[in-house]
């Protein structure tokens, strides 16, 4: 409902805003002022009562705020008060290592598909899930109804691998792939590069 | 040399920049504008334009970047015209992914080092390097001079391993790990996790 107004660059600290509200959470924690949240994360408090303030008046003026009510809000706007299935598409060591990751039910993710093209893997468990055939894919994602795919295959079969996601309706993409990807304007996506965090740190190293 | 002035925002999109025009080049492009840029990076021309002007002109009314002047630009502000080695820390699907990554060398990395804590690991070979003990890290690291490090432990390790790390005198950390780490001012961290990735798009989704 607020798509056509919020900046992206806001959109994409909400998550890291919601990810230090659950840890202070979990070390018991229950209000925190925009400055000890800003603290946590390394953003300005203003940055953060700006960014908080564009979806409502979530903080009260002295007491800041209370860690349940600003999770639930987070969680409503990211639209992650539900759990969205997210496929796997490529069962090489980044895929095993994303689809026995712990972090994502918490979050509100659940690994519901896998997909490989080796015939070596294929058939094979991964926890709870076999890997099928990535030829099934379009009809099995469609079937399933899921929006987001996490792609770890080799950088030459990423944009086919891509384009049959998109196929079946997929809405948003997070790629370990290193390359770039074309998507339609409708999809969303994301791209994991270990250098680029790595670039951004060694300006700072004497 | 500009550390005190810029914001590490602006510095955070440096290597996306560098990222897109590598890739330009590598499709035999020449010269690129601040528009043409931003269409392929997902940032206005504007705050491209501003953010390059924050380290000199480097572009020409009317006719914008030559593409190899501007990534050897970026390249020697981020410090990467340079190869820095990296050690990787836990070698476990993850770890192994990063191993194998196939986009550092380009990028200014090399991986130098890799630890586990696992007696069946330690000893195991990973392209041309040998897994060694955990215990070692600290004196191995120092020898080598090694300002760069992975972190790919479980969540219960990590702490411990960011600690030896930084006693070893590592300067910059990217964190696979799904928890919260402590590091003195003078180290910086990085945290990849797929989870705040995906949050960010769920938003878009109807």
């Amino acid at each position: 409902m607020y798509t056509e107004k919020i900046p992206d660059i806001i959109i994409g600290r909400l998550p890291i805003y919601l990810r230090a509200l659950q840890r202070m959470s979990a070390q018991g924690m229950k209000t925190t002022s925009s400055q000890e949240l800003g603290d946590y994360v390394g953003i300005s408090a203003a940055q953060i009562r700006k960014d908080i303030s564009q979806f409502g008046e979530f903080g009260k003026q002295g007491t800041g705020y209370s860690i349940p009510f600003l999770t639930d809000k987070l969680r409503e706007i990211l639209k992650v008060n539900r759990m969205w299935d997210v496929v796997i598409v490529g069962l090489g060591d980044m895929g095993h290592a994303l689809a026995r990751y712990g972090g994502f039910s918490e979050r509100g993710f659940r690994v519901a598909l896998l997909f490989d093209s080796d015939p070596a893997t294929i058939g094979r468990k991964v926890g709870e899930l076999v890997i099928e055939d990535v030829s099934q894919l379009v009809e099995r994602v469609r079937v399933c109804k899921i929006k987001l795919a996490m792609v770890a295959v080799p950088a030459a079969a990423a944009q086919e691998v891509v384009d049959r996601l998109v196929e079946a309706g997929v809405r948003a993409i997070l790629n370990y792939a290193p390359t770039v990807l074309s998507v339609p304007d409708n999809v969303h996506i994301q791209h994991i590069d270990p250098s680029t965090h790595l670039q951004r740190m060694t300006f700072y190293i004497d």
